[in-house]
């Protein structure tokens, strides 16, 4: 675990490769712009197959690459962006649930954020939007490596919700409406300030989480209702920044990614994933992936090797030429994948958490599910509450055929199951003693089975 | 409602044309078999985009027609098979939900049933397998204008289950591994006994509803496991079924029809349709639909137009030149669907039950969601119960670009949703009073809102 797999060599024998440029000594290195929305699907982009109009994403796709199974390290807010900003499991890094805003905790300063790494090698940072990873100043973006945050403390289904400049509120309730005309308005200001030296944009979205508020001039205009909308602004917002980059002449120096920090809500489409935010069934966790490096990254690319939000931080500070941090990584640079050099980059399983719960690990083609709660994460839950539950009979998925999670063939495979589960309660080990503690609670909770073996319910 | 739209003269101008057989008086009125999966989802089938071994049915759906939007009346079980053999709603027939082996009611005797309508053109009848509409005597099938039955008066995961040939128990338990194989074995040799007068089959097959049994020869071969074993099995069955009807040389004049009661359960896929069994999304009750009829029934179509099993019993009596029975149908006559022959055939709005209630309608590419459990039907229940509450801001889906129900276009179509609101409440009076009181009882629920008023939850 954290160890880079892809060394500095098979990254210049990728930019070696006749459709890239050569990466040479005296280059500078390259600005980063990481486009990140707020619970949008898997299936809720053109590229990704849906008939919402998001024509500037998709030509980025297009002109870019697309991954098929990209991971958020969690199916909620908080801890997904922890692991983006850190490259470790939101477990490793005390932030494994959401926050909210009387919470006193954050992301801890023994962490290093990718705007600290990125520091190191002079780059400016800005953070634009949801921050959501510790609303006390000390936990700011800009006490976080950022040199400037406009944005939000938390997702706007909360309150107060101050709009803040640094570490000032600007307004408060922020006008939802505005929201992402002005994050936009910053993060090309941003831009245009920083042609002279290498910078990292980390622009989070609020949209589409709800409520769902598009500025007056996109309402209606999707044809796919106020989900649409949001997301058509945030598209028209994706192509601004694509203009500015050209613009400025910066194009071909940047890396541009676009991202999802979970599965969607209440509305949105998960392609055909099983499961939505707050699960760890694929449609919670899955999102989409498009990376757009003229020159760099071949056009047109589809991945379908897995990779994660912690691959991030490694990937992007190796092409930065930053060190990485102290703190052993979960994520491996992805660079070969981006590159369209190799299919698959090496790596350890996969965790599905929720909250501090393993339930799930992903190796290879499988998956495996070990435990579950007894009830949906936003429903009232049933009497004596929502419990994580052990799988007497553990599920697996060949995600290669049945990307839905529809045919359990753990019965098939024994010998798959028992060296997955094995790996994962080594793994276990390296984690804090809370997530072993979940898991020791979680497995040994007696479990009332349907007549079917089926349906878990905790005994009473 | 109950109107035959399709007229006899509609149907020979069909007939008439040229890919099909002239149908003349002088004809033997055509064989049905019907053949009903249990539980089996949207996307199940290789015809349907699925990855598992469906072989005879894939062949089936080349050699026939595969219907895009055929709908179940219900999301479960007994109403389901109540519509199918009605031709009506199931709260019209007073069965809206699963009936338990300790429950003393079934369909009623004052509903005529598809094989009582074809007895009057001296149709020989059998049913095989799971009926599910009333386990006294005086429901089961050979009282219900059945000849003979050989199969289980409900699900497999219900005890005790007794295996009954007519009305007599020749097996209890049931031993499940061999049903599918014993079931195969009676349809084909009524086929074989049948050769001399028309007939109807009706084979509803207990798989893949759980318990997952396949028989020895077929566990592990499919590759995706029991749910994939006993697809296979059912596969392999429909496959001895196609043969021994041109065996006979009776596949010319005989229309096979394969579907199933409802979506998927804990397996199995809905495509990338939202929700499952028991659940009025479209993964809870858009079933797939195979019809093969050689000759008469071009090859290869796929039908865009929306479909019901109520119009089975309309469609299959008109096929004998049977009279409808006298009380009002919901079904229509989709003969211009199957033959290609029309891409929609007119209808009322179709209702979407759960239990008693009504909580979505369909009308033309719009569906409209008026209210929805507060729990998931098979998880434990929050405290209070499982209420049906009604959506305050109902929820509008354009099921022609979006089936996965994922984008809400209400408040862009307030007239569309005004307009089917309105016509739901009117149809509601054509309905029995315990759907009037349901509906009152649910719209006039107190429901307490989150603060994005995405999510009810019952005022306690």
């Amino acid at each position: 675990m954290g160890e880079t797999v892809i060394t500095k060599r098979a990254f210049l024998t990728a930019a070696a490769a006749a459709v890239v440029r050569p990466l040479t000594a005296e280059s500078q290195p390259p600005n980063f712009v990481f486009i990140y929305a707020d619970d949008l699907g898997y299936g809720d982009l053109g590229a990704y197959g849906s008939k919402m109009p998001t024509w500037n994403l998709n030509a980025m796709a297009r002109d870019g690459v697309r991954f098929g199974q990209f991971y958020s390290a969690s199916p909620v807010c908080s801890p997904s962006r922890a692991a983006l900003l850190t490259g470790r499991y939101p477990t490793r890094v005390g932030v494994p649930r959401v926050l909210f805003p009387n919470d006193t905790n954050g992301l801890p300063d023994s962490e290093a954020t990718l705007a600290q790494v990125l520091k190191t090698r002079r780059y400016k940072t800005m953070c634009v939007g949801k921050w959501h990873l510790g609303s006390l100043p000390q936990y700011l973006p800009t006490n976080r490596g950022f040199d400037e945050f406009f944005g939000v403390p938390y997702s706007h289904d909360m309150s107060p919700l101050p709009l803040l400049h640094n570490t000032e509120i600007v307004e408060q309730p922020a006008n939802l409406e505005t929201l992402t005309l002005r994050y936009t308005e910053q993060a090309l200001r941003f831009i245009a300030e920083s042609k002279d030296s290498p910078f990292f944009l980390y622009f989070a979205h609020n949209v589409p989480h709800i409520p769902l508020v598009p500025s007056p001039r996109f309402r209606g205009v999707s044809g796919f209702g106020l989900y649409g909308d949001v997301v058509r602004e945030m598209d028209w917002s994706v192509g601004w920044i694509l203009r500015a980059l050209k613009h400025h002449g910066l194009a071909a120096n940047t890396l541009v990614m676009f991202s999802s920090d979970n599965g969607p809500w209440y509305q949105g489409s998960t392609g055909r994933l099983l499961g939505r935010k707050g699960e760890t069934y694929e449609g919670g966790v899955r999102v989409p992936l498009i990376a757009y490096y003229p020159g760099r990254i071949p056009r047109g690319g589809f991945r379908r090797g897995v990779a994660t939000t912690m691959d991030i931080l490694p990937t992007l500070a190796n092409l930065a030429g930053a060190s990485l941090p102290a703190q052993p990584l979960d994520g491996v640079d992805i660079w070969p994948l981006l590159a369209g050099e190799r299919e698959q980059v090496d790596r350890e399983a996969f965790l599905y958490f929720d909250d501090w719960n393993v339930q799930c690990a992903r190796q290879g083609r499988w998956k495996l599910h070990m435990a579950r709660y007894n009830s949906f994460p936003w429903t009232p839950g049933p009497p004596g509450g929502r419990v994580n539950l052990p799988l007497v009979n553990p599920e697996l998925y060949d995600l290669e055929v049945d990307p839905e999670e529809g045919y359990d063939v753990a019965r098939d495979n024994p010998a798959t199951v028992a060296d997955m589960r094995a790996n994962v309660e080594q793994m276990l080990w390296t984690f804090p003693e809370q997530v072993r503690i979940s898991w020791f609670d979680t497995m040994n909770r007696q479990v009332e089975w349907t007549p079917t073996g089926a349906l878990p319910a905790c005994k009473p």
